[in-house]
C-alpha cells in the first residue's frame, strides 16, 4: 500500500477538440484503483495513450450531459466489454445518464456483462457516499444544464505512533498499540489510555475539486473550502467575460477568484475553448496568477502528484 | 473542376481502437465535396488531423448501429453545430440510425439549425441514388445485424472531342460541338450526326465499393463487380477463420478470394483486429496477396489517389 495520489488530465479542451486539447476527461489515480472525472469522446484513446489500465478504473463521475462530457462513455464501456472487464463499474452523475447509457445500448445493440451499477444524483441525494479512499460530495453548480460539482476527500491518516511513550504508559508491543492506531481508547494497567496520548497529530487527507461547465458560484466556495486541489472551468480569457456569462462558463479570473475565496493550495485551468491560441493561454495564466499565484494551466497528459499536507502542529 | 477522386483512411481498427489504428472511418474525398464512410468515436479528431475539412462533408453513409461504426456520430454533428456549419448534411444508413441521432440529442440537450437529413434504408430501398458525382447502390451484407455495402460508381466521361473529323464533318467551332459533347445528336447540312462518330470512347468512371463488417457473400460479389477499388472486412488473419464465422467478420483470405471472383482492380483491407501485431498484419496481406496480388493493407490516414481508367478501345 503506498500513499500516493495523482491526478492525470486526459483532455484539458471545451465543446470541440483541437489539435492540442482533447474533449474533458480526468483521472484520479490512488492506491489500488483509478477514478475518471467525465468522458468525452476520444476518451478510451486517451486512456491508451496515458498508459492507464482502464481496468481498475472503478468509478466514472459525470458533471453533465452535454455531449463533450459524455460522448466517450458507450464507445468506453464497449470496449471494456470486449477487452473481458469482470471488475465492476459505477458511473455517477446526473439524472438521464442512465437512459443515454440504455438507449444507445439498445440501438447499437451491445451486451455489457461486467457488473455496472448507475448511481443518479439530485439535489437532494448527492453525497457523501465513498468512492475508492475518498468521501464524495457533490452539489449543483451553475449551468446551463444540470452540472454538479464534486469533492473527493480522503481520510485523514493516524499520526506517528510514539514507542517511547507507549512504553512509559506500559503498553506492550501487540495488539493493544494497533487499537491505539485504529483510534480506539484501550484499557491498560487500569487506565484508559486514548490514542492522542501515543499518537502524533494526524496526516490530514487530501482532497481535489472538480468543478467544470460553471459560472463563479457559492457551491464551488463550499465545495473547495481548503482543498488541495481545485480543477475549475476556464472556458475564455477575461476579455470574453460577457461570452462566458452567456454561456454559463468561468474565465480564468473567476476562477483564480473562487481559488483564492476558497483558499485552496493550488488551481488548475480546465476546460480551455479552442478558440485559444497559446497567446492567449499565457495571457489566461498570467490574468490569474496575478490574482491566485499558484494557478497552473495543465495540458492534456499532464500529472500531477499530490504530497499529503504535513501533520497539522 | 478537377477530376482528382481519393480516398483517405481515417480509422482502420475494428471494434477496439489500438495506439496503431483508430475506429473506423473513411473519407472519399471528390471534386468540391467529401463522403464520409463509417463515423466511429474519435473520426472527428482524426478528421482534424487529416487537415480534411469538415464542412466539405455533405454525406455520411453509415454500414451499421454497431458503435465502433457510430459514436463518432454525435460529437461529429454537435461541433458542426459549434462551427457554424450551415452546409447541408445527409445521413444515410439502416433503420434506426436516426433514432440514435434522436435519442442522444434529447439527452444531451443539443441543437443542431444546419440542415440535416436522415434517409433510412430498407433491403427494398437502397438505392441507387446520388451522392455528389456518385450513382450509390447499397446491398445488405452477412453480419450480425444489417448491415449495408456501398458501391459508389463515378459516370463515365465524354471521350476526347475529335476537332479533324469535325472539320471533315463541317460542324462549326461554338454550340453544335457542345451538345455533341454533351451526348446529344446534332442536325447539319441535312445529315444527323451522333456523338459518336466525333467523341473518342468515353472515358469509364472510377467506383469504390465500402463492404465492412461481414462475412463473404454473394451480395459484396454484386456491389464489387469490376470496380477500382474495394475496401473489404478483413478483421482477421487465416488462423482465426473460425472466429471469423462465428464473429460474422472475413480473414484477409477471404477478401482477397471475394476481390478475385468480383475482378476488381484494388483491394484494400481494412477493419484488422487491435488483436494482431504488425506480424500479423504483413502475415495477413501476405495470405491475401498470394490469392489477389494487388491487395493492400493501409493505415490510419493513408491516402490513395485513383486514377480514372484508360480509355476504352
Amino acid at each position: 500500500m503506498t500513499d500516493e495520489l495523482k491526478i492525470q488530465f486526459l483532455g484539458t479542451g471545451a465543446a470541440v477538440p483541437s489539435p492540442r486539447r482533447g474533449l474533458p476527461s480526468l483521472a484520479i489515480i490512488h492506491d489500488g484503483g483509478i477514478i475518471l472525472c467525465d468522458i468525452g469522446e476520444g476518451t478510451q484513446m486517451n486512456i491508451l495513450s496515458a498508459g492507464i489500465p482502464p481496468s481498475k478504473i472503478h468509478t466514472i463521475f459525470i458533471s453533465h450531459l452535454h455531449g463533450d462530457h459524455i460522448f466517450g462513455l458507450p464507445g468506453f464501456l464497449t470496449s471494456q466489454q470486449m477487452m473481458d472487464r469482470s471488475n465492476p463499474l459505477t458511473i455517477i452523475g446526473p439524472a438521464g445518464i442512465r437512459r443515454f447509457y440504455e438507449s444507445v445500448r439498445e440501438i447499437s445493440d451491445f451486451k455489457i456483462t461486467y457488473p455496472l451499477y448507475f448511481k443518479e444524483l439530485t439535489e437532494n441525494e448527492a453525497g457523501p457516499f465513498l468512492s475508492g479512499p475518498f468521501q464524495v460530495t457533490a452539489k449543483v453548480l451553475h449551468h446551463r444544464s444540470t452540472c454538479y460539482g464534486y469533492r473527493f476527500s480522503e481520510a485523514a491518516k493516524p499520526g506517528r505512533f510514539n514507542v517511547e511513550k507507549a512504553e512509559q504508559l506500559g503498553i506492550p508491543a501487540g495488539p493493544l498499540r494497533s487499537e491505539l492506531q485504529q483510534g480506539k481508547t484501550i484499557h491498560v494497567n487500569g487506565k484508559n489510555i486514548s490514542p492522542g496520548e501515543v499518537l502524533g497529530p494526524p496526516f490530514p487527507g487530501r482532497s481535489i475539486v472538480f468543478c467544470t461547465d460553471t459560472l463563479p458560484c457559492e457551491n464551488t466556495l463550499k465545495l473547495a473550502k481548503n482543498a488541495s486541489l481545485l480543477i475549475h472551468d476556464s472556458t475564455f480569457s477575461k476579455a470574453l467575460t460577457e461570452r462566458a456569462l452567456k454561456t454559463f462558463h468561468s474565465t480564468s479570473v473567476q476562477a483564480a477568484e473562487m481559488a483564492a475565496r476558497a483558499a485552496v493550495e493550488k488551481l488548475f485551468l480546465w476546460h480551455v475553448s479552442s478558440r485559444h491560441d497559446e497567446n492567449d493561454e499565457q495571457e489566461m495564466l498570467n490574468e490569474a496568477r496575478g490574482i491566485f499565484p499558484e494557478t497552473f494551466l495543465p495540458g492534456d497528459f499532464d500529472t500531477i502528484e499530490i504530497q499529503r499536507p504535513e501533520q497539522q502542529a
